[in-house]
């Protein structure tokens, strides 16, 4: 998997490329992750890559040629071209999955305001990380390296990605460690009981549990086993009696 | 506005804390941001901030002490504390704005698997970034303290903020800039008219179709302006007309 970012900050990159995860997927050559700054490709004398809108308006929008003569340096027949942009798609884990698929990612990241439209006629998509404004899309680029660079193969154990919210279509679990008491506050003692069966039980109501009172959203289009269904109807029950 | 990041991997913040619009406020003292390393609190004796958790389970947990001790020695009476978490609310832009009315925010960033449950009970609310998973919550960190920073005053000009993605409810419309013709493709014509009036509508039109289009959600719950409604059912008509 090769991933390579189009920005003009790439000193922001540094110690995302350096840290952790990242790291290790990079210095085992699981995973190359390459910077290409967009801004030594302009051909304006001053090296600008923005201009003023046509039509008026607040703020500097980003030239087509810059970025385009970046991308076409960087792209191969494989390339697939992603513009991080907030009115793009919103990335989500099912999306992480798909571009795993990938073997040849680029992503362009904007800063301050927007692109000249015309730019998205060159990428394969354009994704956004959520409903928030940022000074640029740098963050967004590292936030969608990151969720695929931990999901390809031999970056992290397989078994640790299993249980995780959103691979199941719920929260994970509340998880409790050492010590058995702090600040006065015990571990649920199903969890200390060595009982696999109900600590399995106990995990998969808590998950129920924790969806159904946050995120109520994430269960409307799921099947539910029938364990899962009596659990939920039971989550239900003592809701309204608690009322 | 003081934002304090509790995290392991301090190192991870350097290029974003220097580059851009978060170095600009940052030297101007309009955001002082500051990142602590809750491993320098561990009283393990091998410097250890996670453990295995109770009840079983691949990966570890972070444990309650380092944290918590981190976390008292810089809380103040007036701070706002968050935690980064995949199963927290997720942020938007309206939190972004909510947020801003604290001078005081602490965020803390969990690496790798969870946090112990416990460690809930000491923040004021827990926040994601997104239906997705990371290796941390360093980048959701820094992805709060961006949207966060640009909109303090002083940071970037007012104006700057008023026609974004999200902040009226639609997805901007599309922008243009220099040359007015590149590689065949024109900038609209309107847009090159300098008829202020047939401008805005233009764009207002492109905003409202391009959010029917790629974000209807984003309308579900919104107030429209007569104008709007117009438009919006001109652009239905169209819709159905293509088919």
């Amino acid at each position: 998997m090769r991933i390579t970012i189009l920005t003009i900050f790439p000193e922001m990159f540094e110690g995302f490329l350096n840290t952790s995860i990242i790291k290790k997927a990079r210095l085992k050559n699981i995973v190359d992750i390459e910077v290409a700054d967009f801004r030594q490709f302009t051909k304006d004398k001053h090296n600008r890559v923005d201009e003023y809108p046509f039509g008026g308006g607040q703020g500097m929008v980003l030239m087509c040629q810059p970025i385009l003569d970046c991308l076409n340096s960087v792209k191969t027949g494989k390339s697939h071209v992603i513009l991080m942009n907030p009115t793009g798609a919103t990335f989500n884990q099912k999306k992480a999955h798909e571009l795993l698929k990938q073997e040849d990612i680029i992503i362009i990241c904007g800063h301050y305001e927007g692109y000249d439209a015309r730019i998205s006629d060159y990428v394969d998509e354009e994704i956004s990380i959520g409903d928030y404004i940022l000074t640029g899309g740098e963050l967004g680029a590292m936030v969608v390296t990151d969720a695929i660079t931990r999901l390809v193969e031999g970056v992290i154990t397989a078994e640790s990605t299993v249980d995780e919210t959103f691979e199941n279509g719920l929260l994970e679990y509340p998880q409790y460690t050492k010590p058995v008491e702090y600040d006065g506050k015990k571990v649920p003692d199903v969890l200390l009981s060595g009982h696999h069966e109900n600590i399995r039980k106990y995990r998969l109501y808590e998950s129920l549990k924790k969806t159904y009172l946050l995120r109520p959203d994430l269960l409307e289009n799921r099947n539910f086993t029938v364990e899962e269904e009596r659990m939920l109807d039971d989550i239900k029950l003592k809701m309204e009696e608690n009322r």
